[in-house]
């Protein structure tokens, strides 16, 4: 977003938790705090046309607070809510007739096994909050499972919901951004590829029917308006039998959206500036047939101390480091590459990820 | 190059006189100081493992006491000089064979009637020091324009030469990027409109012969590689008689390339950082069949309030603005947009650069 805002003449002001965090690392101006603290949240935002963002562990509490005290937050604190909260967003999604899976929140055992009796096992356990990367996401395949896993929640005191187990055929995501005077642009629909929870491919666009590209389109569209949404949203979709389910919500630029930096007329990080500061939305068109993303996580040694410039000796490979020191399973950056197809996308993307990882320097070995 | 070196993952510092000045907006690392101080400078530099740039006004002296003092300085002080000595450079490009109009350096009024003589009025006279964006450059019409001109420069200590005037058909400008090891890429050959010697649009690609694509890239590749070029070298052409003669050679990320940004799939500024670093090359071709780029020149009455989300408005015109306060004739940004054809991208840069600009607003009052 501070690359985005630099071209667009703005003044960005980022609030950070270290100096060393990744915005922290390139931003002229820099607010530390935590960021639980309303006092350090507010320091930060007196002086801020629009306040945004996208975080997973932020503080819904003070985040209301703030806007309570008259700060213009973009997207919302209930449209964050929305994301944050499984329970409520669940609520919601099913009163809008949205596909989502089988669910049931549940306080005690024997709710789990009615649902497991219903629906069958294996079943998905959720944490109502603070689950994103993986976490917070469990299979449960019996009722010895279900019993340990039941004693941990209610130890630590996380609230769970139960979902029924769906075969995923694919994941897809498709991300909107939406202004505040309702004007929204849709971008291509993507399929992604999870590896124990992290992204770690994108590739756009899906290929997908005509139908199916539709209602993914239709279902992000319908949940920015319906709730209020400005600034960029993330759908996630599952594919299964045929049919989109959807998965999770994440307000404000997304890695599913990484590869639209080089990939569409207008990234998602243009396009949620500009959304979040009400001005006109920019194209959300792909500039080539096909872009692959491939993200850099930190493999099970550091890379080499040349892998930067080896990636870069990848033909058409766009490079994006965070900033980030190595550790196993990081998210340390990514690449994009656009391609004639997605093949030659995807192959572009993942020999330069892997020499950034360290991945490929290991198989070499 | 901030926000280029910020997706590379790299620690950019920036050295300004002001922290107005529109990298030290938006750098994380700035050094204030004068750039004609040896001791603001090294301060600057130390620390930093390449040191680069792109200034007409540098103080050479002090560069090639930082590069003595064992600073890396990339390009290095003698590329330097070979842009912003025009006597020196016109020296070298002739000893190359390339293709220059006829010139000689003046002392005195006799030697310009001479060379006159030879080639006629009127004749141009440039500063060998100091001229950029139109500045330094004299249309001489008569041996009585002549010696006022003399008058004139004499008195302020303006070194002259003089040189054939050039019936232009078009002005042209190719790039290169090359770095210390060798490797080299040229930019696609950019058609360029100057009004009162400042740049104003860039199409790419020129519409131009096969033969003259061909002379204009190896114009760009001799000059890099004889004159050990590292970094961008933007090389102006002017096209004549259907032959093509060097205008200008200027060092570091140029308008000229602007459009590189969203046109081609390494832009100038990446190759720049890439270059200078001697780290593989990114392709520098064209994202689509023509880009267009128009640059915002401050009009005669500041631009409305809201120009910056009327020009967002047009569709496809990627918006850069430079967080310059407005000031008559002041490059305050530019704009590109992608087109299927050169007509198309332009029109679309024209109008929202005219909105930014100021000057469409005139138009409809």
């Amino acid at each position: 977003m501070c690359e985005a805002g630099s071209a667009l003449g703005l003044s960005v002001r980022v609030f950070a938790e270290s100096a060393d965090d990744s915005a922290a690392q390139i931003a002229s101006d820099v607010e530390l705090g935590a960021a639980d603290s309303f006092e350090d949240l507010e320091r930060f935002a007196t002086g801020c046309d629009v306040v945004t963002g996208g975080h997973e562990l932020v503080d819904l509490k003070q985040l209301e607070r703030l806007a309570s005290a008259g700060h213009s937050l973009r997207p919302s604190p209930a449209v964050i809510a929305l994301t944050l909260n499984r329970r409520r967003q669940r609520r919601e999604l099913k009163a809008l007739g949205l596909p989502i899976p089988a669910y049931r929140t549940i306080d005690e055992l024997s709710e789990l096994l009615e649902f497991a009796e219903q629906h069958g096992w294996p079943l998905v356990a959720k944490a109502v909050r603070g689950g994103h990367d993986g976490r917070g996401v469990w299979v449960v395949e019996s009722p010895v499972d279900a019993e340990t896993l039941l004693g941990e929640t209610k130890a630590t005191g996380v609230e769970l919901l139960v979902e029924r187990f769906v075969e995923i055929e694919r994941e897809l995501a498709v991300q909107v951004a939406r202004r505040p005077n309702g004007e929204v642009v849709a971008y291509p629909v993507v399929e992604t590829v999870q590896i124990d929870g992290i992204c770690r491919e994108v590739v756009a666009p899906a290929e997908l029917s005509p139908e199916l590209t539709a209602a993914a389109r239709a279902i992000g569209l319908t949940i920015a308006e319906r709730c209020d949404v400005v600034g960029t949203l993330t759908v996630e979709l599952f594919e299964s039998d045929g049919e989109l389910l959807i998965n999770e919500l994440v307000a404000g630029p997304h890695v599913a959206g990484h590869y639209s930096i080089e990939g569409c007329l207008t990234s998602q990080f243009e396009n949620h500036l500009r959304a979040v500061l009400d001005w006109p939305l920019g194209s959300a068109a792909l500039v080539a047939p096909a872009v692959a993303t491939a993200n850099v996580i930190g493999s099970v040694a550091p890379p080499p101390t040349d892998a930067r410039e080896r990636a870069l000796a990848v033909p058409g490979a766009h490079v994006h480091l965070y900033g980030k020191s190595y550790r196993q399973g990081r998210k340390l950056g990514h690449v994009t590459a656009l391609g004639g197809s997605r093949d030659e996308a995807l192959e572009k993307v993942r020999v330069a990820a892997g020499i950034l990882s360290g991945e490929l320097a290991m198989e070499n070995q």
